[in-house]
């Protein structure tokens, strides 16, 4: 079984010249995020995903989880991984002072998310689903409750759930019924909640449940949802944990892949009703619940960089004990990565990987300029930035993360599909990605409607320009001007598609939702591309003053594959568009089915 | 769960329109093949597959099977399947009525072994492979061995396999190094093999073993491989089995999917030396296995259809039933189908499956045509464009099985990563279809060498040609005018890419080894196009008549899909192969690992 390594240098090399780390330290609120500090904390979590968590992912998938007598059995491994996590602090980073919290850019524990998550992904969804709830009570609880609840779960020694769906709601969430109903200082919740990760374990104390219900007079709908706080264990007046809360795990799922992950079907209230507490206003608890989607949607992405990092790194190694056959120019047999058509396989997971990573270090980058700025105007923009980056991050690296792990089975051969090699467990784990935290049919709508339409096409129209701004910068270098050039004609392509988006849907109803996805797709490419340049641009000007490290040769070497190999996707993305609606929506129900009529 | 319900339609009218069956039934070896006939056959066959195979494809996948006392103990239901199927005669439809065959067109068997794998491809497994040795056997082995052992593996009641590689050369079989020592009439065969699809069970009475091994004195490399005979059981002089032959299964893999095919490390020769016989000349053993190697590949890429129908049914159903949220020109909620990029993907999914199905077909009637006719010359063309199609079918339909997986788990939204829901078994059963039967690597390596270079693109060419002549005729037609026009785009750029290839692989040896996956996406995705626009032609011509069956209708609206929404992929691909070798050969071993340096 290949081990993990932390990719630490292209972690650094990505804050610092991508996610604009050392501006970022420029601004009061980041100066620890110093280039040692950076340093230490990287190299210290990439010791600790590939020593600690990185071992369990495998036997965590073989033994997955199990509900015995209501409470679910973890694997082997899991328990002490988690304390060490714990213990040293990781799940505080980027978190409040005043909670415990190490005041850390967002961006730098994203980087440190990414290894949890490339070590094991079934295991990294606990600490990324506490660090949700920790922002959702964050920016929306009362001070008696932040200061009852956060401390411990800021330190990691409480956990976290989000209970959104129900069954027949799915991704609409306006129909869910679960009932919150008042009593005194609280609200007495019950209900079925599905899809529920990590809502049971004892790897931690408690777990602090956010719980969507509806109280009694509440209007049909989204209006009619609130958000509350479900502890396991209610907490005493003196901050000790005191009776077990009416919530339990009706079951587990069994599912395609992340086997080590306990996705449980919630029942609060069975009994007397689960004890629950308000967090934000009556009624806005959708809005709640939403200030902290988009960073749990970017986490998602990051997730597509972290098992694709995962895939790559499994495939190359691989790919280099491996001895088949002659390649062509050599006179001998040798290792298969010799073979171009291997070397295709594995330079195309690369790139796809590093370009998204560096779109979504991008897009936290943002976030933290948007928190630290003092500037409201500059700051404001910076917020735009990332949330219109936010469905890319999510929609277009899970894609992507799809092909790279698949790719990953393919480089091994027959062994690919066989389970203790281990290629298919990261193949089958990624298959989640592009479902949960919103479909990425959703994230297509919501960067075609929300992030596009609504703003007439402002937020795209400044990326493009960002991007642009790279390609006057890639055209003044020998080595890149060529692909300047050819990423020149795929934004021409994404600014007149873009134009098209804009009239067309005013005219056409099916418009915006039958070409979301394939838009998508294409500003994914497009903006893939734009993160490599940057990358190999900048990799370029540290080989000129002087730095010798082949991993900068790489790196240019990277954006140019991409350049050539992966971007002229966009050509068959952006026709599909142009295309429109038409082909569509010509099928009524009845052909659909016509062939067994 | 979704059931499985045969497209009849959509095959018979595939059969008729495009494999040329008509045509085929006018020749004297093929004069049984009546329209009567062939509906008979698919009606029963649909039956057959619906309600006895089917039915088996969940628990076999659930209880998978297990090697219990040195036999492989199958799932249940399987053995009363196999026996309906021998009992059927489904197995000799095709072969030579002097061992018990029926003499029916492949390209009828063909739509027949569709069914099987559709209804439950591990168990479909056991079949084809059988028939992929009664082939080998038929066109090499002596009189007496065909004698002794063909009718009963025609009729099923023996099955067949195939033992080709082992530790240690996967995809490379120059360095096998099982033995054959000549001992008497037979020879005593030794050695491991891996990765034997049924290579023990207890479905059939005796399993044909096809083993290649190299002679004592034999040469390395290929030209020192020899194809053996090796009975599990041996049969008497009076055509009774005998003794147990000295074949072991020694361990079963655990794979990602097709969980209920057995999938063995075979041992032979363990003990006194395994009884084998020699098929073919002594040194031509790779020669007899690629006989029936063209035929298996077709084979696996109808695996691709099949899979694919099975899990565009299972998400239509899906669609059909669940009801979410309003859709855009909706008042009420309804069914997922109705939100347009559910409709994308049912779509995309139902016009990857009907081209890829008209792709195969067809490459199975050309095989039928050189069988069949007379004319040396023309029968020569026919088998030539089979030959030349056969790696598309194999390695495109394959490629394409994995995307239309993977959708038909996302139209399930989360239900589609719970296993109880049946797509996600789809999605991992898919998952080998690239890699054996020779790796989609290998697919593309033959079209653009063997089947392209080697004879400098005159198969190409004429593949080509019959395009334009589709073309031509959809030009005249008022619906597929347009169409036309996109499709003439398409080729236009596939001529001029293999006019490249022709070129650039003469001065640069790279050149076709790192094209040549995407040369292949590309010709496999103008080629689904093509016989999409064939088949919605003549769905046109016969409406034209006075036939008012919505599946006509649905027929030219896929193509038209396909044609707006699947084939610009061409433009991605070509471009890829234009752009040549350079990004993926700058690429030093040291550069791809530089990251982790």
């Amino acid at each position: 079984m290949a081990d993990y390594k932390a990719p630490v240098k292209d972690m650094q090399f990505i804050l610092e010249n991508i996610s604009r780390m050392p501006q970022l330290a420029q601004l009061a609120t980041f100066e620890d995020a110093t280039p040692d500090m950076i340093s230490a904390i990287l190299e210290e979590a990439g010791r600790v995903s590939a020593e600690v968590i990185a071992p369990t992912n495998v036997v965590g998938d073989e033994q997955g989880v199990k509900l015995e007598n209501g409470t679910v059995k973890i694997p082997d491994g899991f328990a002490q991984a988690y304390q060490q996590y714990a213990e040293g602090g990781w799940g505080s980073l980027q978190f409040d002072p005043e909670y415990g919290g190490q005041g850390l850019p967002y961006s730098l524990s994203t980087s440190v998310m990414e290894m949890w998550q490339s070590a094991n992904m079934s295991w990294g969804l606990c600490p990324l689903l506490s660090q949700g709830a920790v922002e959702a009570l964050y920016l929306n609880g009362s001070d008696e409750l932040k200061n009852t609840y956060l401390p411990n779960m800021v330190s990691g020694e409480w956990t976290g759930t989000m209970n959104l769906t129900e069954p027949g709601a799915g991704s609409d969430l306006s129909v869910i019924r679960s009932k919150a109903v008042p009593e005194g200082d609280h609200y007495l919740i019950s209900g079925q909640k599905i899809f529920i990760t990590w809502g049971d374990h004892e790897m931690a104390d408690n777990i602090i449940h956010l719980v969507l219900a509806r109280l009694p007079d509440a209007p049909a709908g989204v209006r009619g949802i609130s958000l509350f706080l479900v502890p396991k264990f209610l907490v005493n007046e003196n901050g000790e944990l005191g009776e077990r809360n009416d919530v339990e795990v009706a079951s587990l799922e069994h599912k395609l892949g992340i086997h080590a992950s306990a996705t449980c079907v919630m029942a609060f209230g069975e009994n007397a009703g689960a004890v629950g507490y308000l967090i934000g206003q009556e009624g806005k608890g959708l809005a709640c619940m939403f200030t902290m989607m988009n960073n749990a949607r970017l986490a998602v992405g990051l997730q597509g960089v972290a098992i694709s990092e995962r895939a790559y790194q499994q495939a190359l190694w691989y790919a280099g004990d491996r001895t088949q056959g002659k390649a062509v120019g050599f006179k001998e047999e040798g290792p298969i990565l010799r073979h171009a058509d291997i070397r295709r396989m594995l330079m195309t997971m690369k790139s796809f990987t590093e370009a998204g990573r560096a779109l979504a270090y991008d897009a936290c980058g943002s976030l933290d300029f948007a928190h630290a700025l003092e500037d409201k105007v500059l700051a404001g923009q910076e917020k735009a930035r990332a949330a219109y980056l936010t469905p890319i991050v999510k929609g277009w690296c899970t894609e992507v993360a799809q092909e790279v792990t698949s790719l990953g089975v393919q480089v091994h051969g027959g062994m690919g599909f066989i389970e203790e090699t281990g290629a298919a467990q990261h193949f089958r784990d990624a298959r989640i990605l592009p479902i949960y935290e919103g479909t990425n049919s959703i994230q297509a709508l919501d960067l075609v409607g929300r992030k596009t339409l609504s703003d007439n096409g402002v937020a795209a129209q400044s990326v493009m320009e960002e991007i642009s701004v790279t390609l006057a910068q890639a055209s003044e270098s020998m080595r890149f001007k060529e692909a300047a050039g050819k990423m020149q004609s795929a934004l021409d392509v994404a600014k007149s598609v873009t134009a098209q988006l804009l009239s067309e849907s005013t005219d056409n109803e099916y418009f915006s939702g039958a070409v979301a996805y394939n838009y998508m797709m294409m500003m994914g490419t497009l903006c893939g591309g734009w993160q490599l340049l940057r990358s190999g641009l900048a990799a370029e000007a540290k080989q000129a003053e002087g730095e010798s490290d082949p991993y900068l040769e790489a790196k240019q070497l990277t954006a140019l594959f991409y350049v050539d190999q992966v971007l002229p996707r966009y050509l068959s993305y952006s026709a599909v568009v142009t295309t429109g609606s038409d082909a569509i929506m010509a099928f009524t129900d009845e052909h659909l089915e016509a062939a067994f009529s």
